[in-house]
């Protein structure tokens, strides 16, 4: 089988123009197969500040009312994802970005309402491999954003690790996928006030471990959950790290 | 040679729901391989009055400065584009929405400043004819929106009207094309107060006529400038007509 390389990145790379451009420097001078799935960063925060719409997070997660979803649809579809796609063509990385509608690439369902309304947030039902390996077969990369949509007309805000996951797990049936996600840190760090700790193998056991002790950070845990459901549905391995992953070894490996 | 409708829909037809829908309905149960390029209407002005950035015209023609740059980004290459894609989703028409530098589509180079400055204005140096052969091939229909780019990184507000008429030209080596302008009337008016004055055919002998004795409007000069160009270049037929001009045969066909 093929390999195929899928990245997640976020806003602390996305937010710094030259972690940025190292970041898809590094991206684009990798030769196989590979698609990139970034997130929004505080762009849309700011836009909605600018515009007067209240931002409401409940544990970290976006409320996403009607407003704060056209502020989403033109931070991540528009304003990150075409910057992104001019820099990798600059770059001679033939890509192209999209969003769950375009090629109906990933869709979602409407998260429904228990005890909180999380509007316009959908949870992914179907990803398109077929148009995902039309575009890897004709050379050409995928930059997908967060919105989705529930294919009734509807777009959707959508977890940027969990599009990265589902994408790495449909596609692991006909490439041999690794799956890397980049954020603000070296890789899961075994002692939260020490960026050199850096664990460099965690696996089931050692995963428990650190759960039990409470030394996984709050935003990790998700992070960690989305890995471990990559690797169960055949993602080959799955990486945690920085923007400099590419160039600098230093990471962590999550394995079952 | 096998057949190809290009139509470009502009702000009159973009800014009213049921316009868009009834547009887009029609427009998704054409048969033949299609590409939608598409304007940004009154919400790129919308969003610069609310995030204060002022909007500076010349001859009705946007200057386009960093800030306005990212908006005319974030609404036509984001909201209006992904609105379009997830409604013709909806359709049953499978299509991918782009801007210029996805799959490297249309570049431009910025215009030079002479008189005035544009700003971050580009205009098209060439149309990636073979990855729009590659979407339609495998009948995924392109939606484009009115943002280019240089090749350098660098995104270009480009005019709509424009990038059809050039799209149309170049793909009229590989299919039978005809391109359809959609704006705010039925066609062009012999008479601008009588809106049932629609001109059926104008040729080369009746355009000359019509300026000579100051029957076309402002806006309609560089339009039709656009049908000449398309048609000289080898476009089969150029059309002017009203969002509902493929269920109302009314409309102003332009010939040499």
């Amino acid at each position: 089988m093929d390999r195929l390389h899928i990245f997640k990145i976020g806003g602390n790379i996305i937010d710094n123009e030259s972690r940025l451009h190292s970041f898809l420097k590094d991206f684009s001078s990798l030769n196989e197969s590979k698609i990139l799935i970034h997130g929004g960063g505080k762009e849309a925060t700011s836009v909605s500040n600018k515009l007067g719409i209240p931002v409401k997070l409940n544990n970290g997660r976006r409320i996403t009312d009607t407003a704060t979803l056209d502020i989403i649809t033109m931070v991540y579809a528009g304003k990150i994802n075409k910057r992104i796609v001019s820099k990798l063509q600059a770059l001679s990385c033939d890509s192209i970005g999209i969003c769950g509608a375009d090629g109906n690439a990933y869709m979602s369902s409407k998260r429904t309402v228990e005890e909180l309304d999380f509007g316009f947030v959908g949870d992914i039902t179907h990803i398109n491999k077929s148009f995902f390996k039309k575009l890897l077969k004709n050379n050409i990369i995928p930059v997908c954003c967060a919105v989705s949509h529930d294919g009734n007309g509807q777009l959707l805000n959508t977890n940027a690790d969990t599009i990265a996951s589902e994408i790495a797990s449909a596609l692991s049936e006909n490439f041999e996928v690794d799956l890397t996600y980049c954020f603000e840190k070296k890789g899961v760090l075994e002692n939260i006030g020490d960026l050199n700790s850096v664990i460099p193998i965690i696996n089931n056991e050692k995963y428990e471990e650190l759960k039990n002790k409470g030394l996984i950070q709050e935003g990790m845990l998700p992070k960690l959950h989305n890995c471990y459901q990559a690797l169960s549905k055949g993602v080959k391995e799955v990486r945690i790290g920085s923007f400099n992953i590419l160039s600098d070894n230093k990471h962590t490996k999550i394995v079952l």
